[in-house]
Protein backbone atom coordinates (compact mmCIF):
# COMPACT_ATOMS: atom_id res chain seq x y z
CA UNK A 1 0.00 0.00 0.00
CA UNK A 2 0.74 3.61 0.00
CA UNK A 3 0.72 5.96 2.78
CA UNK A 4 -2.18 8.62 1.76
CA UNK A 5 0.27 11.30 2.72
CA UNK A 6 2.94 9.97 -0.03
CA UNK A 7 0.19 9.50 -2.55
CA UNK A 8 -1.01 13.41 -2.13
CA UNK A 9 2.91 14.71 -2.03
CA UNK A 10 3.01 12.18 -4.89
CA UNK A 11 0.32 13.85 -7.17
CA UNK A 12 1.50 17.49 -5.77
CA UNK A 13 4.71 16.65 -7.50
CA UNK A 14 3.57 15.72 -10.69
CA UNK A 15 4.10 17.98 -13.38
CA UNK A 16 3.41 17.71 -17.68
CA UNK A 17 6.85 17.56 -19.50
CA UNK A 18 7.74 18.80 -22.88
CA UNK A 19 11.29 18.07 -23.07
CA UNK A 20 12.97 14.80 -23.16
CA UNK A 21 16.51 13.46 -23.05
CA UNK A 22 17.79 11.25 -26.38
CA UNK A 23 17.61 8.52 -24.18
CA UNK A 24 15.61 4.92 -24.56
CA UNK A 25 13.02 3.55 -22.37
CA UNK A 26 13.68 0.45 -21.35
CA UNK A 27 11.30 -2.88 -22.42
CA UNK A 28 10.35 -3.15 -18.78
CA UNK A 29 9.22 0.55 -18.41
CA UNK A 30 7.13 0.84 -21.14
CA UNK A 31 5.75 -2.56 -20.11
CA UNK A 32 5.04 -0.63 -16.49
CA UNK A 33 2.98 2.14 -18.29
CA UNK A 34 1.21 -0.09 -20.58
CA UNK A 35 0.50 -2.38 -17.45
CA UNK A 36 -0.73 0.72 -15.05
CA UNK A 37 -2.85 1.27 -18.51
CA UNK A 38 -4.76 -2.54 -18.83
CA UNK A 39 -5.45 -2.54 -15.11
CA UNK A 40 -7.49 0.59 -15.14
CA UNK A 41 -11.44 0.42 -14.56
CA UNK A 42 -13.35 0.61 -17.42
CA UNK A 43 -18.01 0.30 -17.14
CA UNK A 44 -18.89 -2.31 -17.23
CA UNK A 45 -15.40 -4.06 -17.82
CA UNK A 46 -15.53 -3.21 -20.96
CA UNK A 47 -12.07 -2.59 -21.53
CA UNK A 48 -12.63 -0.36 -24.87
CA UNK A 49 -9.18 0.34 -25.57
CA UNK A 50 -5.88 -0.39 -27.44
CA UNK A 51 -2.29 1.08 -26.93
CA UNK A 52 -0.10 1.76 -29.92
CA UNK A 53 3.47 1.72 -28.98
CA UNK A 54 5.47 4.07 -31.41
CA UNK A 55 9.24 3.92 -31.51
CA UNK A 56 9.65 4.81 -34.93
CA UNK A 57 11.09 7.99 -35.31
CA UNK A 58 9.80 8.67 -39.20
CA UNK A 59 6.46 7.84 -37.76
CA UNK A 60 6.90 9.91 -34.86
CA UNK A 61 7.91 12.58 -37.07
CA UNK A 62 5.23 12.25 -39.00
CA UNK A 63 2.36 12.39 -36.29
CA UNK A 64 4.47 15.17 -34.32
CA UNK A 65 3.44 17.20 -37.59
CA UNK A 66 -0.06 16.77 -37.02
CA UNK A 67 -0.31 18.00 -33.53
CA UNK A 68 -1.23 21.94 -32.63
CA UNK A 69 0.56 22.26 -29.68
CA UNK A 70 2.91 19.42 -29.02
CA UNK A 71 5.87 19.66 -31.40
CA UNK A 72 7.85 18.66 -28.45
CA UNK A 73 6.84 14.60 -29.42
CA UNK A 74 9.58 14.42 -31.49
CA UNK A 75 11.93 14.52 -28.63
CA UNK A 76 10.69 11.56 -26.94
CA UNK A 77 11.94 8.24 -27.50
CA UNK A 78 8.67 6.55 -27.30
CA UNK A 79 4.93 7.61 -27.89
CA UNK A 80 2.06 5.66 -26.72
CA UNK A 81 -1.41 6.18 -28.78
CA UNK A 82 -4.18 5.74 -26.49
CA UNK A 83 -7.18 4.22 -28.66
CA UNK A 84 -10.68 3.89 -27.73
CA UNK A 85 -12.44 1.21 -29.55
CA UNK A 86 -15.91 2.98 -30.00
CA UNK A 87 -18.53 0.05 -30.65
CA UNK A 88 -17.00 -1.47 -27.65
CA UNK A 89 -18.38 1.21 -24.82
CA UNK A 90 -20.37 3.36 -27.29
CA UNK A 91 -21.54 5.60 -24.13
CA UNK A 92 -17.56 5.39 -22.13
CA UNK A 93 -15.07 5.10 -24.63
CA UNK A 94 -13.64 8.40 -23.88
CA UNK A 95 -13.72 8.69 -20.32
CA UNK A 96 -12.22 5.14 -19.55
CA UNK A 97 -9.64 5.99 -21.98
CA UNK A 98 -9.15 9.30 -19.87
CA UNK A 99 -9.11 6.95 -17.07
CA UNK A 100 -6.89 4.97 -18.91
CA UNK A 101 -4.62 8.34 -19.72
CA UNK A 102 -3.97 9.39 -16.10
CA UNK A 103 -2.76 5.88 -14.97
CA UNK A 104 -0.32 5.95 -17.64
CA UNK A 105 0.79 9.41 -16.56
CA UNK A 106 1.20 9.05 -13.00
CA UNK A 107 2.76 5.39 -13.81
CA UNK A 108 5.43 7.26 -15.94
CA UNK A 109 6.33 9.97 -12.80
CA UNK A 110 6.74 7.49 -10.57
CA UNK A 111 9.58 5.59 -12.62
CA UNK A 112 10.88 9.59 -13.13
CA UNK A 113 9.70 9.75 -17.15
CA UNK A 114 8.10 12.94 -18.23
CA UNK A 115 4.85 12.75 -20.48
CA UNK A 116 2.41 15.69 -21.17
CA UNK A 117 -1.48 15.21 -22.22
CA UNK A 118 -1.90 15.59 -25.97
CA UNK A 119 -5.33 16.66 -27.31
CA UNK A 120 -5.39 18.62 -30.08
CA UNK A 121 -4.10 17.29 -33.31
CA UNK A 122 -5.68 16.34 -36.73
CA UNK A 123 -7.34 13.35 -35.86
CA UNK A 124 -8.05 12.09 -39.00
CA UNK A 125 -4.45 12.67 -40.21
CA UNK A 126 -3.01 11.14 -37.12
CA UNK A 127 -5.20 7.94 -37.32
CA UNK A 128 -4.51 7.70 -40.67
CA UNK A 129 -0.78 7.60 -40.08
CA UNK A 130 -0.77 4.97 -37.15
CA UNK A 131 -3.23 2.65 -39.36
CA UNK A 132 -6.33 2.98 -37.16
CA UNK A 133 -9.82 2.37 -38.24
CA UNK A 134 -13.98 4.03 -38.60
CA UNK A 135 -14.32 1.90 -35.13
CA UNK A 136 -11.14 3.54 -33.15
CA UNK A 137 -10.98 6.95 -32.05
CA UNK A 138 -7.79 8.68 -31.01
CA UNK A 139 -8.11 10.29 -27.50
CA UNK A 140 -4.04 11.11 -26.99
CA UNK A 141 -0.47 10.35 -27.81
CA UNK A 142 1.23 10.54 -24.89
CA UNK A 143 5.17 11.08 -25.52
CA UNK A 144 7.42 9.36 -22.63
CA UNK A 145 10.61 10.39 -22.04
CA UNK A 146 13.45 11.08 -19.11
CA UNK A 147 12.97 14.84 -18.56
CA UNK A 148 15.34 17.15 -19.63
CA UNK A 149 16.40 19.98 -17.84
CA UNK A 150 14.73 21.71 -14.45
CA UNK A 151 11.25 20.06 -13.57
CA UNK A 152 8.73 23.10 -14.27
CA UNK A 153 7.23 25.25 -11.33
CA UNK A 154 3.90 24.23 -10.27
CA UNK A 155 1.44 25.44 -12.18
CA UNK A 156 -1.51 28.00 -10.61
CA UNK A 157 -4.16 26.22 -9.19
CA UNK A 158 -7.81 27.19 -7.97
CA UNK A 159 -8.64 27.13 -4.69
CA UNK A 160 -10.21 24.55 -3.14
CA UNK A 161 -12.88 27.07 -1.53
CA UNK A 162 -13.38 28.01 -5.31
CA UNK A 163 -13.91 24.94 -6.53
CA UNK A 164 -16.32 22.48 -4.05
CA UNK A 165 -19.57 23.42 -2.67
CA UNK A 166 -21.09 21.17 0.27
CA UNK A 167 -24.48 19.63 0.54
CA UNK A 168 -24.27 18.69 4.49
CA UNK B 1 8.36 9.65 -4.54
CA UNK B 2 6.85 6.71 -5.27
CA UNK B 3 9.07 3.61 -6.18
CA UNK B 4 7.43 2.00 -9.71
CA UNK B 5 7.27 -1.30 -8.23
CA UNK B 6 4.76 -0.42 -5.30
CA UNK B 7 2.63 1.95 -7.75
CA UNK B 8 1.72 -0.85 -10.16
CA UNK B 9 1.42 -3.03 -7.29
CA UNK B 10 -1.05 -0.43 -5.96
CA UNK B 11 -2.80 -0.24 -9.32
CA UNK B 12 -3.36 -3.76 -9.10
CA UNK B 13 -4.60 -4.03 -5.64
CA UNK B 14 -7.41 -1.14 -6.08
CA UNK B 15 -11.11 -2.12 -6.95
CA UNK B 16 -14.45 -1.16 -7.15
CA UNK B 17 -15.70 -1.41 -3.88
CA UNK B 18 -19.92 -1.04 -3.89
CA UNK B 19 -20.47 -1.67 0.17
CA UNK B 20 -19.70 0.48 2.44
CA UNK B 21 -19.17 0.83 6.60
CA UNK B 22 -21.43 2.88 8.51
CA UNK B 23 -19.13 5.16 9.39
CA UNK B 24 -17.93 8.71 8.10
CA UNK B 25 -14.78 10.20 6.84
CA UNK B 26 -13.02 12.67 8.69
CA UNK B 27 -12.96 16.01 7.44
CA UNK B 28 -8.84 15.41 6.46
CA UNK B 29 -10.11 12.43 4.69
CA UNK B 30 -12.23 14.13 2.47
CA UNK B 31 -10.12 16.84 1.87
CA UNK B 32 -7.48 14.46 0.64
CA UNK B 33 -9.38 13.24 -1.89
CA UNK B 34 -10.69 16.51 -3.02
CA UNK B 35 -7.36 17.87 -3.41
CA UNK B 36 -6.10 14.75 -5.20
CA UNK B 37 -8.96 16.22 -7.96
CA UNK B 38 -7.40 19.80 -7.80
CA UNK B 39 -4.08 18.91 -8.19
CA UNK B 40 -4.94 17.03 -11.33
CA UNK B 41 -3.56 18.22 -15.26
CA UNK B 42 -6.34 19.89 -17.83
CA UNK B 43 -6.35 21.07 -20.97
CA UNK B 44 -4.20 24.97 -21.24
CA UNK B 45 -4.70 24.06 -17.03
CA UNK B 46 -8.72 25.78 -17.08
CA UNK B 47 -9.79 23.49 -14.50
CA UNK B 48 -12.56 23.25 -16.00
CA UNK B 49 -13.95 21.62 -12.56
CA UNK B 50 -16.53 21.90 -9.33
CA UNK B 51 -16.68 19.62 -6.74
CA UNK B 52 -19.86 18.83 -4.56
CA UNK B 53 -19.30 16.94 -1.30
CA UNK B 54 -22.70 15.92 -0.58
CA UNK B 55 -23.28 14.19 3.05
CA UNK B 56 -26.73 15.00 3.20
CA UNK B 57 -28.89 12.05 3.93
CA UNK B 58 -32.24 12.76 2.09
CA UNK B 59 -30.45 14.34 -0.78
CA UNK B 60 -28.19 10.98 -1.04
CA UNK B 61 -30.87 9.07 -0.89
CA UNK B 62 -32.81 11.37 -3.79
CA UNK B 63 -29.59 11.00 -5.68
CA UNK B 64 -29.36 7.31 -5.53
CA UNK B 65 -32.74 7.10 -6.73
CA UNK B 66 -31.80 8.38 -9.97
CA UNK B 67 -28.77 6.15 -10.48
CA UNK B 68 -29.57 2.99 -13.20
CA UNK B 69 -27.15 0.59 -11.17
CA UNK B 70 -25.87 2.33 -7.94
CA UNK B 71 -28.61 1.39 -5.39
CA UNK B 72 -25.19 0.69 -3.46
CA UNK B 73 -24.76 4.60 -3.18
CA UNK B 74 -27.18 5.11 -0.47
CA UNK B 75 -25.19 3.54 2.13
CA UNK B 76 -22.04 5.62 1.78
CA UNK B 77 -21.69 8.28 4.37
CA UNK B 78 -20.50 10.85 1.97
CA UNK B 79 -20.43 11.42 -2.26
CA UNK B 80 -18.34 13.81 -4.44
CA UNK B 81 -20.25 15.02 -7.45
CA UNK B 82 -17.72 16.13 -10.26
CA UNK B 83 -18.98 18.42 -12.56
CA UNK B 84 -17.44 20.11 -15.11
CA UNK B 85 -18.13 23.36 -16.61
CA UNK B 86 -18.67 23.34 -20.21
CA UNK B 87 -18.12 26.69 -20.91
CA UNK B 88 -14.52 26.59 -19.08
CA UNK B 89 -13.18 24.34 -21.87
CA UNK B 90 -16.02 23.26 -24.46
CA UNK B 91 -13.58 20.88 -26.02
CA UNK B 92 -11.81 19.01 -22.94
CA UNK B 93 -13.90 19.50 -19.89
CA UNK B 94 -14.94 16.02 -20.26
CA UNK B 95 -11.70 14.02 -20.51
CA UNK B 96 -10.35 16.55 -18.10
CA UNK B 97 -13.20 15.77 -15.37
CA UNK B 98 -12.32 12.09 -15.90
CA UNK B 99 -8.77 12.69 -15.25
CA UNK B 100 -10.25 13.88 -11.86
CA UNK B 101 -12.32 11.21 -11.16
CA UNK B 102 -9.70 8.70 -11.78
CA UNK B 103 -7.34 10.76 -9.00
CA UNK B 104 -9.95 11.06 -6.48
CA UNK B 105 -10.51 6.97 -7.03
CA UNK B 106 -6.82 6.91 -6.29
CA UNK B 107 -6.52 8.60 -3.58
CA UNK B 108 -9.39 7.13 -1.77
CA UNK B 109 -7.81 3.81 -2.08
CA UNK B 110 -4.46 5.09 -0.57
CA UNK B 111 -6.41 5.90 2.02
CA UNK B 112 -8.90 2.80 3.08
CA UNK B 113 -11.43 4.35 1.30
CA UNK B 114 -13.56 2.54 -0.83
CA UNK B 115 -15.25 4.10 -3.92
CA UNK B 116 -17.26 2.76 -7.69
CA UNK B 117 -17.08 4.72 -10.47
CA UNK B 118 -21.05 5.51 -11.09
CA UNK B 119 -22.26 6.94 -14.43
CA UNK B 120 -25.42 5.51 -15.55
CA UNK B 121 -28.30 7.89 -14.15
CA UNK B 122 -30.90 10.41 -15.05
CA UNK B 123 -28.48 12.96 -15.28
CA UNK B 124 -31.37 15.73 -15.48
CA UNK B 125 -32.70 14.62 -12.32
CA UNK B 126 -29.98 14.25 -10.62
CA UNK B 127 -28.35 17.47 -11.73
CA UNK B 128 -31.48 19.24 -9.89
CA UNK B 129 -31.46 17.19 -7.18
CA UNK B 130 -28.12 19.40 -6.01
CA UNK B 131 -28.50 22.43 -8.01
CA UNK B 132 -26.61 22.58 -11.35
CA UNK B 133 -27.01 24.67 -14.08
CA UNK B 134 -26.88 24.92 -17.43
CA UNK B 135 -23.35 25.22 -17.98
CA UNK B 136 -22.56 22.46 -15.80
CA UNK B 137 -22.13 18.49 -17.13
CA UNK B 138 -22.31 16.09 -14.21
CA UNK B 139 -19.88 13.30 -14.75
CA UNK B 140 -19.88 11.33 -12.03
CA UNK B 141 -21.14 10.91 -8.34
CA UNK B 142 -18.51 8.86 -6.56
CA UNK B 143 -19.65 7.72 -3.15
CA UNK B 144 -17.18 6.88 -0.63
CA UNK B 145 -17.42 4.97 2.57
CA UNK B 146 -14.78 2.52 4.21
CA UNK B 147 -15.03 -1.18 2.67
CA UNK B 148 -17.15 -3.51 4.28
CA UNK B 149 -16.71 -7.09 4.10
CA UNK B 150 -14.27 -8.86 1.65
CA UNK B 151 -12.03 -6.78 -1.00
CA UNK B 152 -13.40 -8.01 -4.19
CA UNK B 153 -11.84 -10.68 -6.34
CA UNK B 154 -9.90 -8.85 -9.61
CA UNK B 155 -11.94 -8.62 -12.85
CA UNK B 156 -10.88 -10.31 -15.80
CA UNK B 157 -8.58 -8.31 -18.06
CA UNK B 158 -7.37 -8.35 -21.32
CA UNK B 159 -3.89 -9.65 -21.63
CA UNK B 160 -1.27 -6.97 -23.46
CA UNK B 161 -0.88 -8.78 -26.01
CA UNK B 162 -4.58 -8.47 -27.12
CA UNK B 163 -4.62 -4.62 -26.54
CA UNK B 164 -1.19 -3.70 -27.81
CA UNK B 165 0.20 -3.17 -30.79
CA UNK B 166 3.66 -2.38 -31.79
CA UNK B 167 5.26 0.53 -34.49
CA UNK B 168 9.22 -0.08 -34.17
Amino acid sequence: MIKPEVFLEFLEGRRSIRSYQDKSLSEKEIEMILEAGRLTPSASNRQPWEFIVIKNKEILLKLTKCLHYGKFMKEAPVAIGIVAKIKTSPKWYLIDTSLVSMNMMLMAWSLGIGTCWIGAMNREKAKEIIGLGDNDYLLTVLPFGYIKGDIPEPTARKSLEKIVKYIE
